[in-house]
């Protein structure tokens, strides 16, 4: 957290929202999430959508290209991230869910922004730096990248918007932007800018075979990430191989006991329990012993979800008919801005 | 014209087009076109919706947002130069004329063609290397410029794309990612590359104040510009202050004698009469006596398309309508080419 983001979030709080507050946020179609972002994101998402009375939730699929893809997975990862995020509990009659490509207004406005932002203010960003190095230089689109999400932001002129501390930077993008968009054209975006809402931070579910690194879905070693929808058995499984640390006694110190430290934290989490009562109910278990409570507890908050997402899986006509709702109810929130936006810009 | 441009021309026109023809070309809403648009570029444009079954003209306003505008300025503009475009013969009954952000497919498509493209092989356009030089380094926008005009030519799978000299290197952006597309997501834009009509090489209009000049919106001069709504007086004006040399006798040598050859040039064009016959006519006069005939040449054409264009400038409503009917028929192209571009990137 930059200092001069905690400034802003200061002077936003104490200011007071001018704006009706709304949330957005978006995913990568990825598919089935993974136990790290249904414990980083998805419970804050299901919790926002009860606290404020706009929330979008993306699936954005034209972030996704932006790194190669299948095109048969990708597809499959949509209706399968539908599903999935439904099934943990977000509610289409509270949040907008949709799919990113549906709404014409992203990519319109990201031109539009484009044309707002010098090259090397994008150069500088984590984003580009990060991927870029590993993929040769990589594409306009991913060079592009937290343009687009600036425009995701500001289209429904979002007050809130959860990340994680990886995305701060590209959130500031957004702020510049609707800063210099503001005093170009007239007051149209949240100013003073918009608050962020930082999660993940307490929460970064770490890989079962390397706690050091955070679980990803990504991970070469499939015993490392419990997925959502993976079977009571293989939940356990990749729990009793969970790598832990020569000291038998279970205690909460994340910096020298990762591994178990992880275990505690991911059965406090999914027992809805705080760390404490979860160290309490391991009181004389070694961790051999304690790696069946904390499966028994993932096995347990996960079973109805992978219920519900075989179900919705199964129902392609309903997902796809769920996203045109969604879909329907963005556009009405994106279209007058944009229209505004065209406007003042002077395209019409 | 570079050499492999020159072979695939001729492997394109060899092979014959296996899509029906269409022509796309688009002109950046600077207003009221001069007479170096006039004879450059929309003569051929007029002569080609004759030509072609399907011919779309564009006002590409999304591009002209990569530099900064005025915003009630470029509204006015849009709308002026959809009346002269209309008053120099562009027939909405033949070709397609439609204001470009009024089609959200374009910015969705060169989102899509920019995450296919590396960030080396935009650096090396000359647009960029150019326009950002004067303007210290440029925004966004203007770096991925020539994606976004990929985007207009291939939403349109057109076969046929009217350019001067001076974009060439983008248009064969364009045809890398037609083939880039094609090869890894089967065939859909046309292929082989899509052919150039160049325009422009032999009617390059120069500046009256600079013969070695390009006639040009922006001259600072008001004497170096003949805009198509001028007034006969100051036509008339302009060409007797046109700079030509100290011979007074009218020849045509664009090397040597660059200022009474742009005259010829002018004269010929706008009487609709070859070079020769023009030199005929001005045999036995001086170069000032001359100037009295181009000037009568330019003010019998210019005189119908002016009044035009005023009765048409003011009837706001009908120019709206006619870009909404514009707008309509390009969809109708567009959309089923995105459809299936969405399709099979994955998004549906």
């Amino acid at each position: 957290l930059t200092a001069r983001l905690f400034l802003e979030c200061c002077r936003a709080l104490s200011a007071g929202s001018v704006h009706p507050h709304r949330v957005f946020s978006g995913i990568q179609p990825t598919g089935v999430p993974h136990l790290g972002n249904f414990l980083g994101a998805l419970e804050n998402w299901v919790a926002l959508q009860n606290q404020y009375p706009t929330v979008l939730y993306s699936i954005v699929d034209l972030h996704s290209i932006t790194q190669p893809q299948d095109p048969d997975q990708l597809r499959s990862n949509i209706l399968d991230l539908t599903a999935s995020l439904l099934a943990c509990g977000i509610d289409p009659e509270k949040a907008i869910l949709f799919q990113q490509s549906q709404v014409s207004e992203h990519a319109e406005l990201a031109w539009i922004l484009g044309c707002m932002t010098s090259m090397p203010r994008l150069r500088h960003l984590p984003q580009w730096k990060m991927k870029s190095g590993q993929k040769n230089e990589g594409s306009v689109g991913l060079f592009t990248y937290p343009v687009l999400q600036a425009a995701d932001i500001l289209l429904y002129q979002s007050t809130h918007v959860p990340v994680g501390e990886d995305q701060v930077q590209h959130l500031e993008l957004a702020q510049d932007l609707a800063r210099i968009f503001n005093n170009h054209y007239g007051d149209l975006f949240p100013e003073p800018p918009f608050s962020f809402i930082l999660t993940g931070s307490t929460r970064k579910v770490k890989s079962l075979r390397d706690p050091s690194a955070k679980m990803s879905k990504s991970d070469p070693q499939t015993m490392a990430t419990i997925t959502i929808t993976d079977s009571p058995e293989d939940i356990a499984l990749k729990i009793r191989r969970a790598v832990t640390d020569f000291t038998s006694e279970v205690t909460f110190d994340p910096e020298t006991r990762p591994g178990v430290s992880n275990l505690v934290m991911i059965h406090a989490a999914m027992a809805a329990i705080s760390v404490e009562e979860a160290l309490s109910q391991a009181r004389g278990l070694d961790t051999g012993a304690y790696k069946k409570l904390v499966s028994d507890a993932v096995v347990q908050r996960l079973t109805p979800i992978r219920h519900e997402i075989g179900k919705l899986r199964s129902d392609r006509a309903y997902l796809e008919g769920l996203l045109a709702q969604g879909r329907k109810k963005a556009r009405e929130l994106a279209a007058p801005v944009l229209a505004e936006v065209r406007h003042r810009v002077g395209f019409s």
